[in-house]
């Protein structure tokens, strides 16, 4: 792939389309680094706000397209990602040739190959790099980045995502980065609700939390979500949980991934009836008022809530 | 509780019930560490065995109780453990007070509670010390207790299991370390089936499981499951599921550990619906052919047993 | 046994014990056929009132069993039964032998057989006999019940509780009363939230609900909840969910057959992975301001409730 | 619609693509109905025997298209459907407007109304048409059709699908046919394994299962499964169960029905939890060796199967 040398050359200007929570800090910590930036968005006060920072403002994921020789979306789910690769006025109807194309949007690891495949037709190298990390990482450039694609040119995005990320993952072919992160959210959303039924259930059998917590992580029963982000109030602090399950992860992101997930796995065919229940639970809070709480709010979803009894729900 | 004094005093003649696959290296390793021993078991070959180490064989647990000040059980089931304290030649049949208790039997904590209530009204000591580490952790004396019980007692009780354990843990009032081993179990389980789930849909959408796996244990979804026991075979050494899911902590007990954890979640009125459905899951594996192998087995169980197809099932 | 005939002679005079919301409208109905009662309960107020209505009242249920050879219970769960048969006053102390008990209470089919082991041995026959059907059966004499015990003294027990109800149903051995009922609620529970899912998706999809209902109903999707009982307001008259889910059956008395329903599938190793869920899902909703509200509500539990979005849930 | 009466000249002379175990029969009865037929498959066989009783053999789709006005499909799957109509030398390729399609393949909705807009923007009517009943009901033109189109094309519709079934229902829009069968079977599968799971735990409860079924067919838990399809083996005359589970509706389509119903929930956000767990089982039963067993077989995957214990699973 002799094409990767060019890559490395235009990395200078870059396209960013997507300029919502995620993307305009992401943005903003691209421009910061020194690379020019041709942006674009729905929302004309992002678009406005980028401007004076000194980018430069297209008319359509097109019109970037035609200006630079990479480009990185974040965007907020499938449809959109479509839309604004293949749509009528997308990138891929810009006529150009051998462009880099990293997309930053968590959706289903079907759609990136979908894309990269009219991509690559084009003469493209399309790359899906989700991230992990809330929008706290994102202003910190302290983002993960999964990226799926060819080895070839993970050199060039690695340098690029360095920009807005403390952490580029090589996960494999096209489709990888997304298909590793709803596999690791799907475990998360699984161990978090797991952690949050445990300590409940010690609770309500009259164990102290912390010595409960204790004990777990120096057992069997540990994970991620008992070590570093308990979701008991009182039992750790500086975690959500602690701060009325305000900032973190939120529950409708959480619901987000576990239905991608979902969709893969029937797709493939693959048993997971303890991600399918995560994915049930979380919805199900979704619809009764947590969508915008900290994904560790499971474990107040558990506890009865008297403050609504008798009240029309 | 001057009591705890005269109980010290008596350690060095200790009653041991219950000489199964747990109980009969555990006694062996009392016996080792210079304690005489009195002990009984429906099992004619196991106490044979411990009367050829020096022994002293009893003929019911009342008889046992009669001879000695402590007395360490370890039983299958609430059953057995309901029997050999309450039943007709039980030891709170001998008539005796003061007495220190100490049933290492994974059981209900509710019966823990019932057997305590009882012994208390005739002056004893019963102290819950269900264990974690199996048949291996017994011989090696590597076992970590769990135990709830008056701290009073806690520091006899801490000696005389250290000759049988590395780790004694006080869990908090009587029942309590039944109640932190199943909370502990049962998030264990959940996560294993999470991660075999996890794994299992990562490979089929095309990730290698050594990338994926390296990639969770640095990020939100590692578990003590991803991290020391991945049910994979050959994504790790030295793990049951690389030795034919031989060995490890077998299927039955972890849907028995469920099993406790699902009557104390009813009992309590405690939502635990993920465990709920690893109870369901282990004990769908235990009807079908999985009973004796080790718990992360659950892995196999999700992939398509293609032999088995069009057999009888 | 001879002893059936002298059982038939004696139910002119009739003990109650248990004047609750079930049990005042039973007793009545007793009382209105021209049985002699005497009556029990912890309510002063219920035990007026039938006094009122011509019963004699009992100081405790020993009493009770004192002044008649059979006697009815109507108690809210295990304990209460327990209490009222074993208990420091109970029915079992009163030194009587060869009386007929009656228990119409819902409970774990092995209680009920614990103490018909005790009160067998004691020369009593008793009798498992919970009913299906609410308050305004209890009233109008219209309850099903559902017997377990010798079939020697059915007869004598169906004339009995005609008096009471409609229909009266032989299951089998003691114990089978309550096996038959939470095995008929758990497949109506099951069922229940299986039409709220099928027919909140099909509205979803975008089908009328008439015109799904019709067509599920006279197809293989077909249960008593879509046929008679359709959870979806407007779709159906004279069903609790077209009267914002008021009367019917209350969703924390499906969570508790649900709940009863769990014990034992656990304790006989029965896998039962919806009826889990359905008792899980159940358990929530009574956690979530729907106790008192009719089971078909788990229909309104699916919907997004908008007016909480936002709110502190 | 002035194009209607067009179509009803028309019917005299029909496409049918798609003569597999459901489509050649169907076809077949098409045929004996006195109708021409012009027909498509990749099988030759199955081309073969349609030849020889009269029909026409086209080329592809595009050549089926080009010959007829009005043509029915029944393939496997979403992928079937596209390629069949979008295909290269797809139905929607033969360049003629007017066409009456008509789908009775059962796949997403979604699907459906895709493939529905693009023959719409060429002047055709397409309309979904899912069957329930199996190969003996399309043998004996007792198929029942779900439809999904424009209400004007209906009775046409209806005319022509009554030459091979007995019912046909006109359930909405484009795409209703398909949400309707959805619904119904994942309530069906819903029923199915509750009734499994009710049935076996009563009968380990010790109730017989004879008297159990009686009584819950004539209370509030009956629903078709256990009216007219008891999984039970003996309990009921001429069903799979007493049949070693053969014939029937095989286990992989349920699996797949209800791997529909699930994406359908997913897609628009509506919580399925017993759906889903339903969806999770019946894979699982695909992936044990229950495959080509009628769905009812899902009685015996709760069963100890003791022949399999030990073996390596």
């Amino acid at each position: 792939m002799e094409w990767v040398k060019d890559v490395k050359a235009n990395l200078n200007k870059i396209g960013f389309i997507g300029l919502g929570n995620m993307g305009r800090p992401m943005a903003e910590n691209v421009l910061a680094k020194g690379h020019n930036l041709v942006v674009y968005d729905v929302q004309q006060e992002a678009v406005d706000s980028l401007r004076e920072l000194g980018a430069t403002v297209s008319q359509s994921p097109q019109d970037v397209a035609a200006q630079v020789d990479c480009i990185i979306t974040m965007l907020p789910n499938n449809a959109c990602v479509l839309e604004v690769y293949e749509g009528e006025n997308g990138i891929l109807k810009s006529g150009k040739k051998g462009s880099l194309l990293i997309d930053s949007s968590t959706v289903d690891p079907h759609v990136s190959k979908t894309v990269a495949a009219i991509a690559e037709a084009q003469g493209h190298v399309f790359v899906d790099a989700p991230v992990s990390g809330g929008v706290n990482a994102a202003r910190l450039s302290q983002l993960t980045f999964m990226v799926g694609g060819p080895s070839e040119v993970f050199p060039a995005v690695q340098d690029l995502l360095f920009t807005m990320g403390a952490r580029v993952v090589h996960c494999g072919p096209v489709g990888s980065g997304q298909a590793v992160k709803i596999c690791n959210n799907m475990l998360l959303g699984i161990s978090m609700i797991g952690t949050s039924e445990a300590m409940n259930l010690g609770i309500r059998l009259g164990i102290d939390p912390k010595v409960l917590l204790t004990i777990i992580n120096s057992s069997s029963g540990r994970c991620w979500s008992s070590e570093v982000y308990c979701p008991v109030p009182g039992a750790m602090d500086n975690v959500p949980s602690s701060n009325d399950y305000k900032g973190g992860f939120q529950t409708k992101l959480m619901a987000k991934d576990l239905g991608l997930a979902n969709d893969a796995a029937t797709r493939t065919a693959t048993p997971t009836p303890l991600g399918s229940l995560a994915y049930q639970l979380y919805s199900n809070m979704v619809n009764s008022g947590f969508a915008d709480k900290d994904f560790s709010s499971v474990y107040q979803f558990f506890l009865r809530r008297g403050s609504m009894q008798g009240s029309n729900p």
